[in-house]
């Protein structure tokens, strides 16, 4: 049988997907976002697909990648992480990743994103070659849905005149209202039962009155605000305060470790020792988003949740490594994301099928993703993703679609190929840079 | 495929096997030990085999949960670790497992004790049901042979008069002299080319000798000692100067993490500031058993080697989640034994094997076990053993031994059915009591 498991061909497709001009504090989705889908094929006839960052940057270190892989074992995927493979370090010296949205960018950590797509892949193979669920190959799922959250963002209605653009569903939210009427949209549709703010757009006291009318349109939900590491100290705690009857919790307020252990000091001072009532703990994606950022992190008090990110935290067994390790420092769990198809989603939803300490819904972009390239868009009900028990993810490529997508890609000129929000938004706003943090 | 994984079975047989007199700071081995083997079998007719323990508090806990496995699939191990088995509080309460040798003994670390031997004979059973390794369940070897080390022991010629004993081979270590000779014989045998000297049972001085005798035998080998905690602080930091040069690691040489913690801080001080020289790292299988330990003694810098034990830590992913924990708080990771047969051995070198992190030679006391319950041996060669891909743990239960083991136990008139090195000392030293600690 371990003969039939040995890689033969490995496939890699960069495709364009739309995207909605949503808006953070770095700038504005482009129109088209860049992803990476990776299928592996088995000499026994198993085919597995994964997904992950699409930047060129990516790409040039997946292609030897998928050499290396060759012949190996698809159940090799421990091995995956010692890959003979370079990593150019000018594409990541002083370079910040998805427009600063993904925390530090690293050989390490660009190496890891793309591991991780042929490690989704492998598992997919194996689990269909098995006829094994990818939970399965995890140890087993422990739930048998994950919950999802509402992510909601700040958005234009439409992307700027002169791009072009695929229809858009949602139209504008640019305030309190906006905002609660794409909560009640999503809910509608979905029907998530918490919601999390894409923040640091506009003024704070703006965001905090867009939370209020939350937490008054949706009472007892679960709320976050993410504003990507916007704020100031003073200001992350006076968001903190004004908003922490309200908010499960709060993500990244201010940016980097120290000012993260700043924050979560002044929190944890102001709620008094006394143990009676316990300070709004702080979420982060961004200054803890490798293994090698965890120890001062921790140890500083700096988070008191890690929203894990199987793209650059190398795949679902690291992603199990970093919730155990969660679990030992008394830090809880949740899942980051960034723009992403299916495929990884389905990822997600197995792997977090499997985390016993994962106590807060899982973030997704998904239901902006009006493109997808499965034949079955994955389902939301009552905002939660089923586990499926079929073999590997339980997916299947739409290849028509997948080849459509890729042809988007083939013909860009470049102008969408490398994610760039400040460029979005510089075509709405001529002359726009991105903002220096803190930016309030 | 998935209905054939259910367990329709499972077997418990404990055993009592031979175990040589063996000496260490709490007292002598008994000349039988108690261990459980655990067996489950699949619908679809696959079996597994795995292995703890053996004392009563371990056996009365393992039959709940044998009922609880019936139903489910072998494939989901993650559940293990939630079954809803109660744990007699009174089994822990105070008691100090193992002659104290295995950390504090909590109800939480006794049930996954028990847990780790379901998962290994669940993920047998697996790798049989699929063709596959149970290396490749736990994402593949990253080596094709695990590492031991010589597990060296002060030791008396044969057991007490007036209890039974099996033919014993390996004759008297008393002195410095005897340890080298063991090792020597160790190394013919096996082929070690490291060795690990069990510690705590003479005056410091003359163990000292004893490791300085081996490092003269045995010039550059990585060598250990191991008081099991018998050590004030001073006394510990003395031993460390004295040895330094050639110890690879010192392990346990005081008792729990505010102990250890001194003694490190105090070599680190020693060692200067300034990063030319390194201070000798302290090793733990006893402040740090569970990962509810692992905080307070990563913070405070108390250990730089974990010993890992998959039948504490709850088996084999959580030593893979342990090992990677490890890795992140840049502390190293070796592995501790306890006496056991050729099942867990098979275990641990599959789960060495997919640990990249692994970068010191694992304990094990698998060379003083005469008895085994497998058709054959696990056999060291150039003191490793060569990582199995036959499909599961690659062992075969010799049904005819397991049975006899098994009459022993349930002949043995309750002398032997649970671990007492202190009683086996008392027969040896009339009136003889387990050394308060520090004992030096």
């Amino acid at each position: 049988m371990t003969r039939d498991l040995a890689v033969t061909g490995v496939r890699l497709t960069p495709v364009l997907v739309a995207d909605p001009p949503l808006l953070n504090t770095q700038g504005l989705h482009q129109p088209y976002t860049p992803r990476l889908i990776v299928e592996v094929e088995t000499a026994g006839g198993a085919t597995g697909v994964g997904e992950t960052y699409g930047d060129t940057r990516y790409l040039e270190l997946a292609r030897p990648m998928a050499d290396e892989l060759i012949g190996r074992q698809v159940s090799d995927v421990n091995a995956l992480h010692a890959l003979d493979v370079a990593v150019d370090a000018s594409r990541v010296d002083g370079a910040v990743g998805g427009g600063g949205l993904r925390g530090a960018q690293t050989a390490d950590k660009l190496r890891l994103s793309v591991v991780s797509a042929f490690e989704v892949a492998c598992l997919d193979a194996l689990g269909k070659a098995l006829g094994l669920p990818v939970h399965a190959l995890l140890g087993g799922k422990v739930r048998d849905a994950v919950e999802y959250s509402g992510y909601l963002f700040y958005k234009r209605a439409r992307h700027p005149d002169g791009v072009p653009a695929e229809p858009e569903r949602w139209g504008a939210a640019l305030d309190p209202a906006g905002v609660v009427a794409q909560a009640k949209a999503f809910q509608e549709r979905y029907g998530f039962t918490s919601f999390k703010l894409k923040g640091g757009v506009f003024p704070p006291d703006e965001e905090i009155a867009a939370v209020r009318a939350l937490a008054e349109a949706f009472p007892g939900c679960p709320l976050r605000l993410d504003p990507n590491g916007a704020w100031s100290v003073e200001t992350a705690v006076r968001v903190a305060e004004e908003l922490g009857d309200v908010l499960e919790y709060l993500e990244d307020p201010a940016l980097g470790t120290p000012a993260m252990a700043e924050v979560a000091a002044r929190l944890k001072g102001a709620a008094g020792g006394d143990g009676r009532r316990n300070a709004l703990p702080l979420a982060t994606n961004m200054c803890v988003t490798s293994f090698a950022e965890i120890e001062e992190a921790f140890t500083r008090g700096a988070v008191q949740v890690v929203l894990a990110d199987h793209h650059y935290w190398g795949g679902l067994r690291s992603t199990q490594h970093l919730a155990a390790l969660c679990a030992a420092f008394g830090v809880g769990v949740s899942m980051h994301s960034n723009t992403h198809l299916g495929v990884s989603l389905a990822a997600m939803t197995h792997v977090a099928a499997t985390v016993p300490n994962l106590r807060h819904a899982c973030d997704t972009h998904y239901p902006w993703q009006a493109e997808d390239v499965l034949t079955e868009r994955l389902a939301f009900d009552g905002g939660r993703i089923a586990v499926s028990d079929a073999p590997g993810l339980g997916v299947a490529l739409d290849r028509a679609e997948l080849a459509r997508l890729h042809r988007r890609w083939a013909e860009d000129d470049g102008a969408f190929r490398d994610r760039d929000d400040a460029a979005a938004m510089r075509v709405a706003a001529p002359g726009w840079t991105a903002p220096a943090v803190p930016r309030w």
